[in-house]
This record gives C-alpha cells, sequence and structure tokens, in this order.
C-alpha cells in the first residue's frame, strides 16, 4: 500500500510472431496515461521501422557500453542480436504517475522480473506481467510465413525457439490466449484496468476521495 | 493452478445504499456464464422485491432451522434482521464452471472471506471480493434520501454504520470508487475479465489449446 498512486510497468512477452506488436499498439491507442517504453536492438532495422518509435537501433559497441554503465534495466541476446530495457525513462514516466507498457522477449522478461523482485528497482510493486500465448504452434508458423520477411531456416529456428518459449507463461501473472485481436485487447485493457483497483495499490486515507483514476 | 477451469465466487460489498444492486443487474445482463446467489432474509420485502429473485424471505424461526442445519455459507444480522449466503446452490455452480455473484453485506462477507479462507469451502481460490465504495458521505446520504424507503432516523443509523463499514475496504482484493454506474460496471467487468486471465487459474496443461474462456 503506497501513499500515492505510482504507475504501472506492464510487461508483455509473446513468443516470436505471437501478434503482441499489434496488442502494445492497441492498448497504446485506449489509454493516454499509458506510455510505450521503446527498447534498444542491435538487430538491423525492419521495413518500416523507425529509430526512436519501433526500437532505439545501436551498434553492437554502444549497446555494450550501456550495459557497463547499467544504463538497462534488463537485456538479453537473441538470434545473436541485443535487445535492451532502458532504466531511467521508466522511473521518470512511473515517478509522474503514468504506466509503462514494455513489449519485452520472454528470455528479457525474465531477466526483468528477477531484477525487479530481487529489489534492483525503486517500484517493485508496479510489475504486472502478462504473457500472450498463440492458440497453436500450426498457427503461429502461418502468421510467421505470412509475415513473409525471414527464410524457412529462419522460421524453422524460430519455431523451434518459440516452442521451449511457450513453456515460460507459468512465470507471469496472467496469460491471454491469443485469438481475434479484438478479444487479445479486451483482456489486456480488462488486466490494466482491474490492476489499478486492486486494494493494495490505493493510497492508504480515504481513497473515494481522490477518484482520479486514469486509463 | 487446478487441472480443471472452475468458477469464481465474486463477492461485491457496499456500505448501505452504495449501489451495489445496479453494479450487479449490470453484471447479470452482461454475462451469461455469471449467475447470481440469492441470499435469504428475514427482513420484510421493500416494494417490487419478489421471493426468491431478490432475495428468498423467510421467517426467524425457518432461518435459525437453516443455520442450525449448516446450510449457509455465511450469515449475518444487520438492522435486527438476518441475510445469510446458501451454501448447496454455489457449490452446484461452480462445479458447472459457471461463476457466481453474491451481493453480500460488509459483516457477512467479513464472515465469508474468514470461512473460505480458513478451508470451510472446497474451491478457495474462486473468491474475488469486491468494494463498492461512495465517493463521499455526503453523496451516499442523498442517495439514502431519493430512495424515500426510510424515516430519518433509519437513514441517521445508516449513515453511522456505512461511515464504519467504510475502514473495510483493505479486506477486499479490489476497490470500485463509485461515480457513474457506467464506469462502475466497466471496472467491474474488467476485474472479472482480468481475473479469468490469471496464470494461476489456467489448466495446468496446454492452456492455448483450451481457449474456451466464457463470460
Amino acid at each position: 500500500m503506497s501513499d500515492k498512486r505510482t504507475g504501472l510497468i506492464i510487461v508483455v512477452s509473446a513468443p516470436s510472431g505471437g501478434g503482441k506488436s499489434s496488442l502494445c499498439q492497441r492498448l497504446l491507442n485506449w489509454s493516454p496515461n499509458l506510455v510505450y517504453s521503446v527498447s534498444c536492438t542491435t538487430r538491423a532495422p525492419r521495413g518500416g521501422e523507425q529509430n526512436g518509435r519501433d526500437y532505439t537501433f545501436l551498434t553492437r559497441e554502444e549497446f555494450e557500453r550501456r550495459i557497463a554503465a547499467r544504463e538497462f534495466l534488463e537485456h538479453a541476446q537473441y538470434n545473436g542480436n541485443y535487445y535492451g530495457t532502458p532504466r531511467p525513462f521508466i522511473e521518470e514516466q512511473l515517478r509522474a504517475g503514468r504506466d509503462v507498457l514494455l513489449d519485452v522477449e520472454i528470455q528479457g522478461a525474465g531477466q526483468l522480473m528477477k531484477g525487479i523482485r530481487g529489489g534492483q528497482f525503486a517500484y517493485p510493486e508496479a510489475l504486472v506481467t502478462i504473457f500472450l500465448m498463440p492458440p497453436s504452434l500450426e498457427l503461429l508458423e502461418t502468421r510467421l510465413r505470412r509475415r513473409a520477411t525471414d527464410s524457412d531456416e529462419t522460421i524453422r529456428k524460430r519455431l523451434a525457439i518459440a516452442e521451449k518459449e511457450m513453456a515460460y507463461w507459468t512465470e507471469y501473472d496472467y496469460v491471454i490466449v491469443s485469438g481475434h485481436l479484438d478479444d487479445d485487447f479486451a483482456q489486456g485493457k480488462a488486466i490494466i484496468i482491474a490492476e489499478k483497483c486492486r486494494s493494495a495499490r490505493q493510497p492508504k486515507d480515504q481513497p473515494w476521495r481522490q477518484n482520479e483514476l486514469s486509463f
């Protein structure tokens, strides 16, 4: 229980190709109080991706410098590339009462949860984790092939990784079984609204006089 | 974590006059999977109330017989009348995978939580508790006076009780600060949807193949 209402860190993970970008976009369009934490990566931009909007694209040298400077809340290597979550931005937003949405790979999310629960972060109670589960491996394959940006071998590799990753759902607070985007969104939205209603998140004194819930 | 998805027991409490009947009605109209647990009471029916729909109206003698026969999940006296929650109906509904909505006075809810958490019920993990908080005592008084079914003295008594009851919000999982009914409903609905997404409520094996969430 806190004296002041601080924001939530909402972590959304899914096996590669699981549709989490679309879900995150819908959530961001819905809530003016929700801001996106732009990850850093060393992988090459895909068609249409903008630096600073989709990712902050860094060289390996610059990424490793920031690791050493402890500027990441978590970082991980995936498919030979670095991915990381910059810490200062998130702390600023939470202090201002805003919620921060993190679109994080499963490996990185594990590191993030361990770090936050282990006391490496000022707002451990802010953390809310959501696993977006593909309805089946077959459907995941169809989606990856439809995207058509990757070679057959890359797709096979991604599927093998995805199958292993799907086992990690038990580590998350919530599971959304991915179906129609509207349904995924309804569930994601519900989780955020419900988390804000939790007793443990209300200001200690007279919550009924502080009805300034914002979504 | 369970092998099979069972229903939820959703307890909604509010200080007297707090508007919980309207919220419960909206939730019941929304979800075909949600059934209302009709409480028993010894108080006299108010205008428009139907036996078996709003309450099961019992004599004191019959109510006390059922207490002795352990047919209530909880029971309490309030304003000189008995109120109680019949147990067998709820157990049947949960086994069938349906969710049960309970509109329970705060005193009764406390007894119910204590009993369920203390192991007196087959499905302790089913319990989800929501406190509907009036935005202010002044507004609560306005509402009670608008209803115009009670005398001045009764209203004063109810307000004094309500003020004490408002302190019990910390015992509940969730708090909804009562505003416009549409907003109260949106939050109540979100809590039910989110609770169904909780990892701990998913079937152990392959939740992604059992996408039969029903609201």
